[in-house]
């Protein structure tokens, strides 16, 4: 009967499709991309909105430090290229979760508009979401959390955005978090709300 | 208050677990991962087991050439040290989306044990299915759905699996499907009473 397979193989096409997975979960896919400087709060408004998402039912996923730089891209340094295609690989797993329905959000410095821009480029309209986390390089130096301010300028770290390494800020993005005066749970409802008001929260 | 806001942006955590996610879908995240030689029927299997979660209102993604090779691993060849980092990097994406509570499928020829090995190796005890898609080149030159056997042995393709490059069988996988004499519905049967036996299918 391997003929029949065989026909079997060529001619049946289950294949589920990105809407049909967007009406099973009562929403459409999204890529939230926080961008900013280290200590600007990215990763933890991220966090912070993920949450929310996620009690309000919505299907969703962080992509972060913590679970890319140890994993996918644990091959990458911080050359010029590595940042690039970093950002890169990010953005095309990115794009997989919003084929998935889910909404994604990312945390990661992208210092570079050419990088960001390159994964808008990659997502449909409207699914990429570019998340200014705005605060001041002093701002961020008080906080320091991870002590990397402290280093850089001590020169132990080198190329550090903000400090040696520049930050292109978004010419356009959907939403600008004013870190310098706000804190996390105001920014992260602030998220929230233009998700709710833009259509993102349903199907 | 930017020495407050920076608090804020060290205590609090509201990072969503792999447990919540699970619980909140219902169901664990897994990786089924198919191997086999080209033409054995993984990928029409695969989509079909995945079509089916879905209809059971499982929350499912499928990861084959048709997402892959033309996104995250477009900048991969394939000499072996490219085969082996475009399956790590497969194996690298299962594991978010298990992570996400998913259930994944993945569809890649993947003939190095060691490389599907690597995969089982960075996620938990239980989360990765290897499921071996069982044909013999005889039968997958017979469909030869995308003429790629007749290719291979007109020399337009070299090292190709099966033919001019080797396919090392699982040892231990978690499932055999026999696609020399079954359909695709019955294969797809197969598998998602397994996932059903092993309580893949339940929070």
């Amino acid at each position: 009967m391997a003929q029949q397979v065989a026909t079997n193989v060529t001619w049946h096409e289950h294949k589920v499709s990105k809407a049909d997975r967007a009406k099973k979960n009562g929403h459409k896919g999204a890529l939230l991309w926080f961008t900013g400087l280290s200590g600007a709060g990215k990763s933890t408004v991220a966090n912070t909105v993920d949450h929310l998402l996620n009690e309000m039912g919505k299907h969703t996923m962080v992509l972060d430090g913590d679970n890319i730089r140890m994993g996918l891209n644990k091959n990458l340094g911080f050359s010029p290229e590595d940042r690039s295609e970093n950002i890169r690989r990010i953005g095309e797993v990115g794009k997989l979760f919003v084929e998935a329905g889910v909404i994604t959000t990312t945390a990661f410095i992208s210092p570079y508009r050419a990088d960001r821009d390159m994964v808008r480029s990659i997502l449909a309209p409207g699914e990429f979401v570019e998340i200014y986390t705005k605060a001041s390089v002093d701002t961020c130096e008080k906080r320091d959390p991870k002590g990397l301010y402290k280093k850089a300028r001590a020169g132990e770290i080198k190329e550090f955005t903000g400090i040696s390494a520049p930050y292109e800020e978004p010419e356009k993005p959907e939403l600008v978090l004013d870190s310098d005066s706000k804190g996390i749970d105001e920014l992260a409802q602030e998220v929230v709300a233009y998700l709710k008001n833009n259509g993102y929260l349903e199907a």
